[in-house]
């Protein structure tokens, strides 16, 4: 454990973060590129919301959690001035995208570009203890919460009444969001707010004859047998287990870590492609054919939280199938997604391993997921990983 | 040529219409099943307007051009039946989805929804001369003019302003509209919709210096550096091409044929992939990575537009490359979509053009391009084709 954990601990301050210092940073307009071609040139210079907060967020963290350098604060705060002025319409609700220099492009129909915003300000907070930022922070989630049963307002196309669905991605996120922003929240708010959403997760999401996490449900939470209903994302089901063994963590709960691993599991078994190796993107529950046309492709996003979810699994509780399948993630996960030339990791494989994009980072990939992971694993397999896993 | 049309006649009536004849009529809600297996087994019963109405013209279109045999009317009014009555909204607009039974699923957001809608009951009022079906194809088309210059409505996402950009998809079906209309249509009307698309899609969205056909422009057709601005659709290009050579042929515009062969030639050269045959679905004028995750899929529709395309330059002029380019896509395209099984056409291959899922049809494949491709390039290369073409 402690070699892995030293591989990661270079990975992330000797390669990753570097890239991002160097390429990242608009010095004209403010704010970040994200999206840098193989070698980090910037190849498009529109700002995603998403993106910005979260790289925000990861600077901010590691000035936090690993080591107080100015130069990890100052990146951060470029992107939350950024983000400050040009970020939000009048009621406070994150736009989707902005241009270069800070306009709208995209309007705020994305919930989860204000979970990612709140995130980034709640770190910040941490590091500055600005209230500014902390009321940014605050302000946006009290949003997120207001706008929870209908998140897309009136960009919903759904119509109402026919096949009203539950998404699990909110209470997943929000399950991460309730002890990011633990130090900002009133005690009992944040109290509640986990209890729900590890019911919403292990329990409405969460199905026990099949053992598997759905990404829609009915609203009795019950199978919808739709393409919404059917769909399996095996990564977001994995990602999320870790954000429960952090809040098994935090509660001293475990029997909420090994259902977490339980599931976890269960989802590497069902999402691994034996053909080829790696995780599949998107399943059909009944082996139908699914609707997005990539779900047979490998992403980024996806090996390196099963990484966080297996490096988690083994440190906490020793369990033999989650050291095996660390194992065999770390090598799938280096030997295809690192990029031994250029620096970074690529985001985008075929279902044979072969890089599809080369890019570095874009609309959906920036610099959080593999950097997240490289600090969440090198932490957790440090000696004494429990008291620094939050 | 004879032989190739005797070929694609034979597919299209003892392959194709049999294999929608008999899996694609729901007998119990009415309406067509269009999410089929490879077998044709049902696997999803939702009901997408875009494919309801595309099945309602194909039916039509062969009792009206090719035989006049009740059980194709029969057919078209099946689907007819079910979309007149449960297909609007209180102001006319189609929904984009329904269940099964007919309730809405999802909101009249998609103008192409009602495009499809108004080719089918226009085709449907030409086979049966019944007032209501062309007053039906008449207030859509109405509609649709009305809702042209913002198609989305409510549900337009893009902040107003910032980077305006017009979308080549609405002129595209509109110059095959203007023709499939042309019955119902005011004569005044259809002549100046004519030129009006016409310019649109040849001066507006094509570009000399470069040769190519863009998806998105500026307000004022100038280039815009940006992902949507990049995109490149090879397949939209060409469809449009063959379009562009029915419009060339109405009015009898021989430079207007000579310019789509060349423009559709060239989408075919920058679209052809070099290493594994076939034409990618989306390119980045820049070579830079695309949004588009499926950007080396090879599709179905992309495919045997190309045919039709092909066919006709090779029928309507001679042209030596689009004779050869002819012969390559047949070869490409019966090789690899044709399922020699099961019936039908796969619709979703990947770079290599192994099948990428094995469905018949889904949520975007219908009874629509493979019979429409096969009728169009049956009856093109039938001797004297001029007369058949439109």
């Amino acid at each position: 454990m402690n070699k892995l954990s030293e591989i990661y601990r270079e990975e992330l301050l000797g390669n990753v973060i570097p890239f991002w210092m160097k390429h990242s940073k608009d010095e004209t307009h403010g704010g970040y590129f994200t999206c840098l071609g193989r070698d980090g040139k910037v190849f498009d210079t529109d700002k995603f919301m998403w993106l910005q907060g979260r790289e925000v967020w990861m600077f901010a963290t590691l000035y936090n959690k690993l080591e107080a350098k100015q130069e990890w604060l100052d990146m951060a705060l470029h992107g939350a001035d950024f983000m400050k002025k040009y970020g939000r319409d009048s009621e406070g609700n994150w736009y989707f995208s902005l241009n270069q220099q800070g306009k709208p492009l995209v309007q705020p129909y994305n919930i989860f570009s204000d979970c990612f915003a709140t995130m980034g300000f709640g770190a910040l907070y941490e590091a500055t203890k600005k209230d500014e930022f902390g009321e940014i922070a605050k302000q946006t989630f009290e949003n997120i919460l207001r706008r929870r049963n209908n998140t897309k307002g009136a960009y919903n196309k759904i119509y109402p009444g026919t096949r009203d669905l539950r998404n699990f991605s909110l209470p997943m996120i929000l399950s991460n969001l309730s002890i990011e922003l633990e130090h900002l929240l009133d005690k009992s708010l944040v109290e509640g707010l986990i209890q729900d959403v590890i019911n919403e997760v292990m329990n409405v999401f969460y199905q026990p004859e099949s053992g598997i996490i759905y990404e829609n449900v009915n609203l009795d939470g019950s199978f919808s047998d739709s393409f919404e209903g059917r769909l399996l994302n095996p990564g977001h089901t994995i990602e999320a287990m870790w954000f429960m063994m952090d809040l098994g963590v935090r509660l001293n709960d475990q029997a909420l870590i090994n259902k977490s691993i339980d599931i976890a599991l269960k989802a590497l078994e069902y999402g691994w492609d034996e053909q080829y190796g790696g995780i599949f993107y998107f399943l059909d529950c009944k082996g139908n054919p699914p609707q997005q046309l990539e779900w047979d492709q490998k992403l980024w996003w996806v090996h390196v939280e099963a990484l966080v979810c297996m490096a988690k699994a083994w440190s906490l509780t020793g369990n033999e199938a989650a050291k095996e399948w660390f194992l065999k993630l770390h090598d799938y996960t280096w030997n295809h997604f690192k990029d031994p030339e250029h620096g970074e990791w690529f985001g985008y494989l075929n279902r044979r391993g072969e890089v599809l994009l080369n890019l570095k980072g874009g609309k959906w990939k920036g610099c959080f997921h593999v950097p997240r992971a490289l600090f969440q694993v090198y932490k957790t397999l440090e000696p004494q990983p429990e008291i620094q896993l939050i």
